[in-house]
């Protein structure tokens, strides 16, 4: 990724510069000034966006793979690792755009922190469900022989031959109040481990490793938090392939199934991300020295931005800034 | 993770700061400040307590799962592996408060270093039962239904329906001796492994890597020690789901079968975790040349706090000051 | 790794340094003159050659011994895990010289960036080939004795024993489009998600560890997008040991065989990576903030090599420089 | 493992001093004067043995765990990473003070590039020998229940119920040359992926996380070469745990068994590094760029304790000096 020894040699060349520009360059800086985007909002979205369709990927991608192949190729365990690398995958591209948060649950839980700001919300939700939607229908064209070949050719949701849960999630049958606790429970293990990583005052991880530790903690989520009805810590995850199975022939049974099953993992995880963003408020931000750290966001300054918009305003999270 | 943009635009306002707090900023300072813990050894027995229920809440959790599902949503490594993750996720959590011991072996070999002061150990190690019994608590809440689905609803310690191994750990039917020696083993490699990690004067492993370097390590350590009775390499981690689950119904039997077979996870690390403490001074600190290092902790001058406190005082681990 | 320490109390004398070379120095000097290659070209072929043949012998290795051990020395995971750990290991020996392509679709890709020069694309494919080529030959070579056992002597791309599938990849029987379409979207989820590594107006990975975070981004891919047809996301991968099976025995059937699929794993992952990086450039590159950096280097000043040779001039891809 | 804060607020008194040491403090100095090493002949001995004993603790534990547990504990894949654990594990322990050869073969390959000295030769390998042998007496002892319950009580090398495998290796059946060669061929691999590691000049992998790069290298080498005969390519982790079983009831037929194929895993090992460590040299390390660089040990200075005391002088591997 270096350049060829040739273009060293050459090197000169281009710091002395050519003086007379062709046409053809003029017009090719006219086309990027043109498809640049100067608004801050619509390059975040497009960064939840893009980085949604690349968790849904390699996640649906694994589930399909792992399903129609009979578990011959991969098992439970494949699905779990695949998710963790689209996590990192989607963190290292876009966590400078946006902050990777990929998940409307993080995103409700930082607006709740005052870290982004509440008109954010709605917009980085829609686009992570987008990101996830496209991302299913990808998954379906590239894997509809195998789907095909699989299911016989009818799309159900229950049976041995169902293909719903390669998209969105179902529970066990014999699933009563456990699921819902446990997509809680889920998601407030998934903010109460990640708030502090960044944190100078306690143990950080190193800044540009977070991606990878994060998808490592997403593993281990998934691994141990999955068993009753999948780890959909993550309502977008969720509803995003859902709604392309409803709208790819698997009906609306996808909703209604389960005893309209499909709420919780849209509620569930906003109530766990801020159940879990308050333990680690009150449990462990409040209680940490507080060295004058110049890079430090205070957010309760009254008459700033971030006052009193936040609902957990205890104290701020210190975050590296970039 | 990063301000919005439209923060940055306005950034300018809460330097110059409003004129006026308003009352309910007032009322919220206050709450800070009547939560906000200033005893230390409150704060570092929170920070204990919630690591372990971090541990052990992946952990159980795993194991619930992998065995209410029949094997199916994982396999004997998923367990292995969530360990791994929860002791990364408790440690950046929680090492730059208390230490992260998270087991209370680790802190008698600390206390017995002269690294910890011998009245932090019952503190740290209360703490550290009663986050693995609420942790354990919240995994058989939320597996209720799997664990009466998969038992019958007996809660038993023997048979192919058993349900007590998802929480504490018990031996294999033929288990002598070589039960009681495989922990004393496991617990000093773990200490030899991990006493080093932060040592200047050898190889020390990138100190904010140091939670992901030790999971690695407790991972091999469940994956090869673990064969006859369970990895239990840590006191709290056995007898706090062990005590929850006498108190939620598997009765006096997960104390008493295998011929009382629980103090062995209790005693044993303790043993193991001092000898592989004194195998690393005895046959790697001792040895290393001794540079001019500003930040090494002298814990045999006398009159000294650490003076005469500790069992192995024979030289000192040479930690990273934060 | 250090000097033993009886060299540091000898290490006076080769500062001071032996007045008379002894011959046989001389002409140890000479072999060292006469093999040193000064020419860049061919010092980068021979990485690439080197880079692709570890990339293939840890991965071809591995699915011989998955396939000749019939999944009891290994699984489906393993040969991903071992492809991952070629791309590591190929990527730390070659990274510095040629960029550690590995791969003609990443080549082409670079091309097209007008980071590599396009007179580097036909060596570099032809050394990659060859790498793999010769990789294959050794892998047979030393399962020569468990291939035919596994085989009992025939060697045949269909049926139970057929072995050609631990050299090159072959689809599955009812895939038509989706197989095409799949190497076309695996190869361009590599692309996106490798190029904004070393993007500092990004999230940026540590510069010495992007050979691991790759060899993730591999794994990945191999676990969610190998169902139907096998991870050939890079032709050289692919057609080396193609051609070898074609030579050692296998007969043209390798090429003919399933409608002559040979021509997709070859032409698809270019298709796919050139259509990554068009995505990496359209969605994130150009919308980066653009800081003075200056280590970055300019791909549209006239006059320079770089000028309008790239097919995607649209913005440049910040690399950091070693 | 930072102080406790009750220490912080009396760090004053031992900055002060006690003015009288006690008695049992002379003793305490005394006994540690007495234990220190001062030879470093003899302090490396021991960190190759301390090292080589963890690798094999944690590797045989995990083979004798898989096996004894009938494949329900762990499988082939949990050995190979309990391998790759105990390599990082020992790395950190020792790397510091003897180099972590932890192999005979990679000691033979540095004292061929001279950058061990040959006198070193005997005593590493002895005691890598030393450790690997003890470690393997207690996994014998810690498992001796399992070992017993699974074989019946009768210690053999063949058939269903053999146990010698948990310590040595021992190859298939139909084996011929392939398992020579493929000795030869991963250690090659190894010496040849390792010795860049350290290459400024080239990609070099972060210092303090070479360990962890080496484990996943060894991982990946038992992963995709250890089929046909295990991945014995290491001398002492061979013969080693084969002495072992040879005293311990397995009786001579570890040795004679397979006609002799003992002295395969002893020598093809040690060719192997040599042609892996000349590779590297002739296909990479000539070519690379020669930067002034000050830490770089220059082995072919005349008269100097390297002087023509190496096998391969072509020229000089680079290492970070710690």
């Amino acid at each position: 990724m270096t350049n060829s020894p040739a273009g060293e040699e050459k090197g000169k060349e281009w710091d002395e510069g050519a003086p007379v520009p062709r046409t053809w360059t003029h017009l090719q800086m006219a086309t990027m000034k043109a498809l640049k985007t100067r608004n801050a909002l619509v390059r975040e979205c497009m960064a939840e966006l893009l980085g949604t369709f690349v968790l849904l990927l390699f996640g649906c991608s694994a589930a399909a793979q792992v399903k129609t192949s009979r578990e011959t190729k991969g098992q439970y365990l494949s699905v779990n690792m695949a998710f963790s690398v689209g996590v990192m995958s989607a963190m290292y591209l876009t966590k400078g755009i946006s902050g990777a948060h990929l998940n409307p649950a993080v995103t409700l839980s930082f607006c709740a922190l005052g870290q982004v700001s509440w008109d954010r919300l709605v917009p980085y939700c829609l686009s992570q469900l987008l990101g996830a939607y496209i991302a299913s229908g990808l998954v379906y064209l590239v894997y509809y022989d195998a789907i095909m070949n699989f299911s016989g050719g009818v799309l159900t949701v229950y049976g041995p031959n169902e293909t719903a849960s390669i998209f969105a999630t179902y529970p066990s049958e014999f699933l009563s109040l456990g699921g819902v606790l446990w997509q809680v429970v889920g998601t407030s293990m998934l903010m109460l481990c990640i708030l502090g990583l960044g944190e100078q005052r306690n143990t950080p991880a190193p800044s540009d490793l977070i991606p990878a530790i994060v998808a490592v903690i997403v593993l281990g989520i998934s691994m141990s938090m999955s068993g009753n009805c999948g780890a959909a810590i993550n309502p977008a995850r969720d509803l995003g392939p859902r709604l392309f199975t409803l709208t790819a022939g698997w009906g609306p049974e996808v909703f209604t199934c389960y005893n309209y099953w499909f709420w919780v993992p849209l509620v569930a995880p906003c109530i766990g991300a801020l159940i879990g963003t308050l333990l680690y408020q009150i449990l462990i931000s409040l209680h940490l020295p507080d060295p004058a750290e110049p890079e430090r966001v205070c957010c309760r300054t009254p008459g700033s931005r971030f006052e009193n918009k936040g609902i957990f305003p205890f104290c701020c999270i210190t975050m590296i800034r970039r």
